[in-house]
């Protein structure tokens, strides 16, 4: 399946020149560019991955790293008011917050 | 880096016509298929991008906007007993909630 | 668009063999790699989508099916600290959860 997409392509590609009286533009399309690229988004996709990490500080915040946004956030004290401030820091609103967490996730390629 | 993977491609692209008698498919394939798909999803995820944003609602539900899903769920009164329901709908559980929040995300494109 | 950049790569394949002398390394480069890739990535990550399901488990721990990762974690009794653990488990921290439920998310294919 991994290289399936691109054995397609290649095949595509090869075929081609080499019979130019067959291969129209009509006839590529007919061969299916939706398939094509079902088959390429398939194998790339495969590469793609979810990649999540937590922080944790001390106070009412905590900040995602670099490239990560913030999707959840946790704590120490009893509080279940937060909000996500510029898409990266976990903040809780009630006072007397001793540690903050945040979960954090990015768009990963494995 | 970003125009590594269609560099490549074209190249393979350039190269195979113009040198029929080594262009076989089994050359393709020792260059290396494996590497090009690399090369072209490294390129490809690298407009991928996670993308969240929050909405609130007054009451015991929040809603993501058309085409994101739900990640996590946020209120107003003690509460930490949430789901998620049809991917897109935060609900806490508890009586009596003033404003609920939802952290909401999609995959989006650079 | 969902089949604009497939287009775009077979026009280029084919005008280029066919016109050799226009069809130079720097021609192409100059037609716009970038525009191609980024027409590429928008196809392919429009195939590209966020997947999240829930899960329950009585007690204090909760598991994400195999190939999700946990993002969130809710539980039924109060209890706002919350870590996760090896990526793909929910923990609650107090004594004596009735219930944990985790959050968890992938990115899927459409």
């Amino acid at each position: 399946m991994k290289s399936a997409a691109l054995l397609l392509l290649l095949l595509t590609t090869l075929w081609c020149p080499s019979s130019a009286q067959q291969c129209s533009f009509q006839d590529l399309v007919r061969l299916g560019s939706d398939a094509l690229l079902k088959s390429l988004a398939s194998a790339v996709l495969e590469k793609a991955t979810l990649s999540c990490t937590s922080t944790s500080s001390s106070g009412s915040y905590a900040n995602c790293p670099s490239g990560y946004l913030a999707v959840s956030c946790s704590c120490g004290n009893a509080c279940v008011s937060w909000d996500i401030q510029s898409e990266k820091t976990c903040h809780f609103q009630c006072a007397n917050q001793d540690w903050t967490s945040a979960c954090c996730c990015m768009i990963g390629n494995k």
